[in-house]
This record gives structure tokens, C-alpha cells and sequence, in this order.
């Protein structure tokens, strides 16, 4: 079954230089590669759907296990469905929570029929299958779907992680089956941890069966940055290059950018809005810790070369002060600028896509920040917040 | 002195109905009677300067007493005024702070040179003179300054009320003498408690040495309410018919309605955002506390005879979901609906004023609760947060 109004166009395939390409949905469409802000609970922090407008936001990430606990599917689905909820028009892909129950909730106790665990809001047991989550998505009415998938922690050995690829494609299978027709695309998600050999098996298992686009998820759980680019282009070399790749949670700008070079067409991440909430902002010179004394009379906007509203009305001295008085204001603010970076990050990375100039992005993006000897900013260089 | 690009123009005076005028400051005029958002910290709580232009706000409130302590007025002066800082164009108003210093800050020692105290913030020592608030509100670039006073606390006897009416006049004579001929308007601030002779010297005094507009503290601190207006009345009736008059702290819409009948002009209150942080919303069938779980699949915006931003996009139940989530978003659109509910009252009792139907105000504004038997929504008919 394929998900009605959705379809992917492959633009333009750069080999080891990324994809372009169109992703269509019964909401709207976007440009990919694409970063899908996170609005687990129904609102991406701090931000309303005009904020989303501004800061160029085309597809968001909602959350079916927060959703599904509170406020319901029912009052969801009585006030007729997410995007009305929340207000956006746009495309939405929710996640089915799989990785939500590892993280989140206690007593998570996998059976081959679905999932046990207790609510992190309430301890109430629940029990999640595949098809209750396809059904979940359905009564969201989210425009992309993800199946429920076993996504064990790192480290963990060969023998458990073959036991989850083998429950992520039995569930995959019931997911497909349960769709009743009417919903949105739904995507699988390959797992395999850290073992190539793994990630084959699942991504061929779900190939098999058929989905409109596919998930590279059990990444970015502790393993090194090296071993998950590894294991994303092992996966998306697999993958049919006419569906979408998503590689999930993931991550800073040059995670990003080394994601798009291995073939992955969509991303989500809580780091900027999360960063925006601890005072750290994303700017052309690397990172800013708003918070810093250096920056108590500074008047200067946070990244003189962004044209964000925050930019272009507000100096670093204002922001300071907002956060160092924890004014509600001050994580809009900064979660508007950090949000626009990011998308600006990936218009910059469709335009050399489409001059054939990406191996020159990286430089362009990153470099500056040495060449102004900023990196004090950027403590270790790391993207960290 | 008078302060520069300063004038009050009396349009109409209705007597026992309330005035209708136009305040004009260097950074633009206000249709009276006004209502000021409160943004302490330079930053009205969870609002971007677009946000008041959306809800109708003309003019801001800003307090010298929390500028001067954090971020300092120094860095507020680099940054080029506090216009400039908070990226607001229109006219602000900054309160002195002395009723600040008596309700926040500890050890607060009164002496005839002005006030000893601690921030509330990090227990430093400060003492600040009329001369000084006067220096720091020049140096915020305020539109319209406020003297420094002595606010007694409620219950005072008379000799105590009489005591600091006496040092408020010696500050107010220090404040006018202080400042420089460059900064904005000096209203003087008339206390007495509730001794309606004390109040009386008061405000004579001040007038003697002359304002640019009068203001009426020591209210609402404790007193009845009756007394409170009584008070106020007793001022406005010997205050000057071409001075604006501010009555400072207040209040819910009804003292507003009652505060305009009584020949007010200015009005400035925390209520409409703090209850938008408590979840509590102003609507013309009274207060909705969103919290409540009868609102849980509620399809129906706060208020369906809202045009607000909030009303016009989102539910009951969307807006309960955000506020049991603390999500930040849901202070910001309670805000957005309060100030929006607060100047469409003051558009209508403008409208009323020039219209001479004061006597149906009240009426067409607070009847329709009690028609509606929502009362219950309003518990005991009073506004609480």
C-alpha cells in the first residue's frame, strides 16, 4: 500500500555528493534534503506556526507516543486532527514513539505482539503494538508515518540487536498490514546497531515489503560519529533511490551536512530549539553562549550575517539580558534564530547540490570559524549545548 | 520644566463619564484612556515588540528600578536607549521604582536624602536619590519619568501617610530640579493613603511645583476597593484638566471601567500576563481558566467574539494541552488574548466616551456573564490569577 497524495521526486542524484529532491504529501510539499523541527508535544518549543513561516520551516516532527499520552488521540482527532490542533498546514511526519519508550518511560518491556511500558507523565501502563501505532498516526492524520520498531540501546551485542531487527521487520509487516487506506505515507525504519551486516538484513526485510520512504534509525546512541556515518551509507546504498531517507535524531550542522553527502534526504533534531533554550545560538563564526560576559554591552546582532527577525531587531547585550532574567522571550528569540540557521543551512546545501558545488559547502559553512580565530566560541568545536 | 515632544491633549470631558484625550511623546502618541502593558525587565512577559503591535498596544511600561539593577543602566545606554534595546519604537513610560523597593527589595531604609535597599536580585547594597532615578530614567531615554515617592505600606496611620507625603513632595521638588532638559516628560506621583486631606496636600503640593502629568499611587494595596476609587476621585477631581492622570497598578477591567469614570486617563497592570501565565483568560463571558478539564475536546477558541491572533487560530482544547504541557507557547497566546481583550476594552470605552454612552458600558461589557449563567467560570465575579 502507498500513502495517498505522497510521492517523492529524485531531482537531481549526486553520487557521493547528496541527493535533490521534491517530497510531496496531501499537506503540501518540501525541498529536500530537508530539517524537520521537533514538535514532540504538539508545538515546536517556544514557536507558533507563524514563527515556523518566518524562520522557513516546510515539514515538522511530531511524536505519536507524547501525543497519544497526553492530550489523547480522541481530543485530538475530535478537534479534527494534528494540523488543526496545532495550527500548521504543513506536511507532518510522527514518529511512532519506538524510540520515545527506550528513552522515556519506565518498565519497557518488549513481547512479540508490541511493546509494554509505563507513562513518564503518570506511570499508567500502557501496551503499544504496531498496528495501534499506525492507527495512532492515522487518527493524527499526520502526513508521514513511521512504524513501531525495536530500537535497543548502545551498546548492545550482536545476538540482541538481531533479535530487534528481526521484531522491527515483524512489526514493520503488521504496520503495512494495519494502514487502513485513508492515512499518510508510512515509512519504515531500518535498525542493525553498529553491524553492517545487520542493517543489510533489516533494510533488505523492509524492502521487501514495500514503504514509502525509509528511516535509518538506532543511530547517534553513543557509538562513534565515524561508525554512524558508516553505518548510514551502508544503509542508504541499499535503499531504492527513488524513495525518501530519513536518518532520525540527528544532529548538529555538520552531522547534517556529512548525512546529506551519504545519501540522506530528510533530518530531525531537538538541538536547536534545545540549544536556544540554554542560551546557545548557531551563527556563521560557529557557536555563541549568549550567556557569556563578553557579550553584556555587545551590540552587535547574534550573527551579523543572518537576516533572522531576531537579527535584525534584537543585539546580543538585549538577548543577554532576557535570558540572564529568564524572560519567556528570550527562548522564542533564540530558537527563531537557531531554527532559521539551520534551514538557511540546508537551502545552502540545496543550492550546491544543484551547482554541483558541494565540495566546496563544507568549507564555506565551517570554515570561518577558524580563519576569525572564533573557536574560543566553540568550545572543543563540537556542537554542544 | 516640561518635557520636550511631551503634550496631553483633552479631546473631551464627560464629567462623572471619564475623558477622552491623546498623549503625545518623542516616540509617538496614545489614544486616552490607555492601558500599558507592564515590561519590567524590558521585556513584557513572553511578547515580542510585533506581538504588542498585533494586540494593539501603543504605549509599554518599563520600571527604572529593575533596569537600573539588571542589565545596569550603563549597558541600556551603550546599547543606544531602552527603544533601542527592546526594539520598541512607540512611547514608554518607566516606573521609578520606589513602589519596586518597598514590596521586593529588603532592608529598606528611608532617609530625607532618599532610599536605602538590597536587590532583591543578589542582596547588594544601593541607595538611590530622587536626583538619581530621575539621572537613570534620562538614561533609559524614557518618554514619560516617574519621581521617586515614598509609598507606605497599607495599613499606615496618619502620621506615618503624612510623613511620607512630606518626603514625596521634598523628592518630587529634588526630581524636577534634577532634571537635565533633554530627557522625557516628569509625572509627579500623589500619595496620602487613604486620608482624603492627605491626599489633597498631596496633590497640591505637586501641582504647586508642576508636572508634565500626575499619577496616584499607594492604591490598591490592601484597602477596599470602594476606598480606592474614592480616592481616586478625590485626586482627579483637583488635579488639572489638561495634565494626563495615571493610576498606578491597576487593574482588573472592571477597576479600569470604574477608574475612567472617575477621570483617569493611564492604566497599568502585571494581570493581563501574569493570569496568561496561570492559565486564566479574559473573554467577554468572563474569566476562562483553561486549565479546567470541560475545555479537554473543547473545538471553540477562548473567545468566539475574539478577532486576537490566538482566538482566530486555536482551541480551548489546544491551548489546555499547551498549558498542561508547559509548552511556552502557551503563555505566549494567553498573553497575545489578555492585552488583546485588554485594549479592545479600552478601544470600547474610548468609543463609548465620544459616543456619551458611558452609562451602557458596563452593561454591554460584564452583563453577558451573568446572562449566560457562566459565572461559575468566574468564581466569586471577582478577576483572580
Amino acid at each position: 500500500m502507498k500513502g495517498e497524495g505522497f510521492s517523492f521526486q529524485l531531482l537531481k542524484e549526486g553520487g557521493q555528493g547528496g541527493r535533490l529532491g521534491r517530497m510531496t504529501t496531501p499537506h503540501g510539499s518540501c525541498a529536500t534534503p530537508a530539517f524537520m523541527p521537533v514538535g514532540s508535544q504538539g508545538s515546536v518549543k517556544a514557536l507558533a506556526p507563524t514563527d515556523l513561516q518566518e524562520v522557513g520551516t516546510e515539514i515538522l516532527l511530531c511524536n505519536a507516543y507524547h501525543l497519544y499520552l497526553r492530550p489523547g488521540t480522541d481530543v485530538i482527532r475530535e478537534v479534527g486532527g494534528l494540523h488543526r490542533f496545532m495550527a500548521w498546514e504543513g506536511p507532518i511526519l510522527t514518529d511512532s514513539g519506538g524510540f520515545q519508550i527506550v528513552s522515556m518511560s519506565a518498565l519497557r518491556k518488549v513481547e512479540p505482539e508490541g511493546v509494554q511500558f509505563r507513562s513518564h507523565l503518570d506511570g499508567s501502563l500502557h501496551f503499544l503494538t504496531p498496528e495501534k501505532v499506525v492507527q495512532i498516526q492515522e487518527e493524527l492524520d499526520a502526513d508521514i508515518m513511521m512504524t513501531l520498531d525495536d530500537c535497543p540501546p548502545y551498546p548492545a551485542s550482536p545476538d540482541e540487536v538481531k533479535a530487534a531487527v528481526a521484531l522491527t521487520t515483524q512489526w514493520a509487516k503488521k504496520s503495512q498490514e494495519a494502514r487502513s487506506g485513508a492515512g499518510g505515507a508510512l515509512f519504515g525504519i531500518v535498525q542493525g546497531g553498529v553491524y553492517p551486516e545487520l542493517r543489510e538484513q533489516s533494510a533488505h526485510e523492509l524492502m521487501e515489503i514495500g514503504f514509502d520512504g525509509y528511516a535509518i534509525g538506532g543511530l547517534s546512541l553513543g557509538e562513534e560519529k565515524e561508525v554512524t556515518f558508516e553505518m548510514a551509507e551502508h544503509v542508504t546504498a541499499l535503499l531504492p533511490t527513488d524513495s525518501p531517507r530519513y536518518l532520525m535524531g540527528m544532529g548538529t550542522p555538520e552531522d547534517i551536512l556529512n548525512g546529506v553527502k551519504k545519501g540522506v534526504d530528510l533530518f530531525d533534531c531537538v538541538l536547536p530549539t534545545r540549544c536556544a533554550r540554554t542560551g546557545v545560538l548557531f551563527t556563521s563564526l560557529g557557536q555563541l553562549n549568549i550567556k557569556h560576559a563578553r557579550y553584556s554591552t555587545d551590540t552587535a546582532p547574534p550573527d551579523p550575517a543572518c537576516g533572522c527577525y531576531t537579527c535584525r531587531n534584537f543585539s546580543r547585550a538585549y538577548l543577554r539580558h532576557l535570558f540572564l532574567s529568564r524572560e519567556l522571550l528570550a527562548y522564542r528569540l533564540n530558537a527563531m534564530h537557531n531554527l532559521f540557521y539551520y534551514h538557511s543551512l540546508m537551502r545552502d546545501i540545496r543550492q550546491a547540490l544543484s551547482e554541483d558545488s558541494m565540495g566546496h559547502i563544507e568549507r564555506t559553512l565551517f570554515s570561518r570559524r577558524g580563519d576569525k580565530g572564533d573557536n574560543s566560541r566553540n568550545e572543543g568545536g563540537e556542537t554542544v549545548c
